[in-house]
């Protein structure tokens, strides 16, 4: 990661939320510097001429490892609580860099991305400023720094009221699923277990699932339907 | 309005989109400066010490004469499609500014907020800086400069797909009110007519509402029932 002054603007960050899930638990991508034993979302900074976009996407490529990730942006951080200069000097001493009047030193108002993937189809590397990139179980994230805890709520608060319309687009699921693997997922991100026939009633209201033959699984006379969700116009 | 370079964060932007509604035409308040004929949304810039929520309130404050409106944040605009100069060096030549490194033509990542107003409470104010400022009718908005017709449009997105949620904190109807003015509501900012037994049965379905008294009108026998919004934990 390059981070001379002119390369950059001032002031803006991105930090992104990486939700993994994997038929069971949700899970966060954190990074973790070691020597100074701070955990953080993995997020960055705006180039000169770059969209914002292409920014965060460029930005969890480099950190992470991760490319090709569907990302949706949910809210901007702007309070002065966020300004805490002190982690930034600690992780900038331990690169060898001591100038009190850094560029990242300054007030950072920061965009932030959330994505919700299926943890088994990548493998994360961590940056050279960061010493390991690692998924935790939602209910056991460390203590962040600045306001990166906040923001994980913020973004866990965004996907489970939007839920039903994100669902498709992060393509979390095959193309064709049971109702089982379907409420799977909302179990895991709203954080409790559906009720059944109330859930199957409910997504089949919604009008966004298209019904197929049923999952042949052997000699079973149980076996499920398969959906999918309707294309959209 | 005061503008030094080093009381703003520079390359920050934020842009209000300000709904009104009045139980008929869904419209919007645009500013016009008028010697360079360039319509805008109210905008403005934070400052090194200021939480940008507080700026944002402050710019719409003193841009519009508005004060104490719940404003809404729904999404950062950082494309390169939105650097355009040309349009701040002409505001600021109207105004006798004519540097070519004026930090106002840098380029702006902007915030976008929206509100939902009953605009026969207030009464806008125009700056020192735009000429006028008028409520246009949703379906006349006319050409505004850089990407701000395409702010309105996503603020309006977000609006409708929130709407059911969103509907209670902007304060638009009487703490009071009949299905009927529930339903210019959703007409109005949805675009459409709603038919009215389905909106009815909706409206019930999603548990938001208390039913109350009805409002008596006489000697009607078809008195319409009244409604409150229920109180949320």
């Amino acid at each position: 990661m390059h981070l001379a002054k002119e390369e950059y603007l001032p002031n803006i960050s991105y930090d992104s939320v990486i939700f993994g899930f994997s038929g069971e638990k949700l899970k966060i991508l954190i990074l973790e510097y070691h020597n100074i034993k701070t955990f953080a979302l993995p997020g960055g900074f705006v180039k000169v001429n770059e969209p914002l976009d292409e920014a965060v996407k460029r930005g969890l490529s480099e950190r992470t490892g991760l490319d090709e990730i569907y990302l949706e942006q949910f809210h901007t951080f702007g309070s002065m609580d966020r300004f805490n200069p002190s982690v930034m000097r600690s992780i900038l001493a331990e690169q060898g860099h001591f100038l009190e009047n850094h560029w990242l030193l300054g007030r950072f108002i920061t965009v932030g991305y959330y994505a919700l993937i299926n943890y088994e189809n990548v493998v994360p590397m961590p940056d050279e400023l960061s010493d390991s990139i690692e998924w935790y179980d939602f209910d056991q994230v460390p203590q962040l720094m600045m306001d990166h805890n906040e923001i994980v709520q913020k973004a866990l608060d965004h996907l489970r009221t939007n839920l039903d319309q994100k669902l498709l687009s992060f393509n979390l699921l095959p193309e064709r699923f049971t109702m089982k693997e379907l409420k799977q997922v909302y179990d895991a991100i709203l954080g409790e277990t559906q009720n059944r026939a109330n859930f199957q009633r409910k997504m089949l209201g919604l009008n966004i699932l298209e019904r197929h033959e049923k999952l042949f699984l052997g000699g079973s006379h149980k076996a499920p339907y398969l959906y999918s969700f309707k294309k959209r116009n």
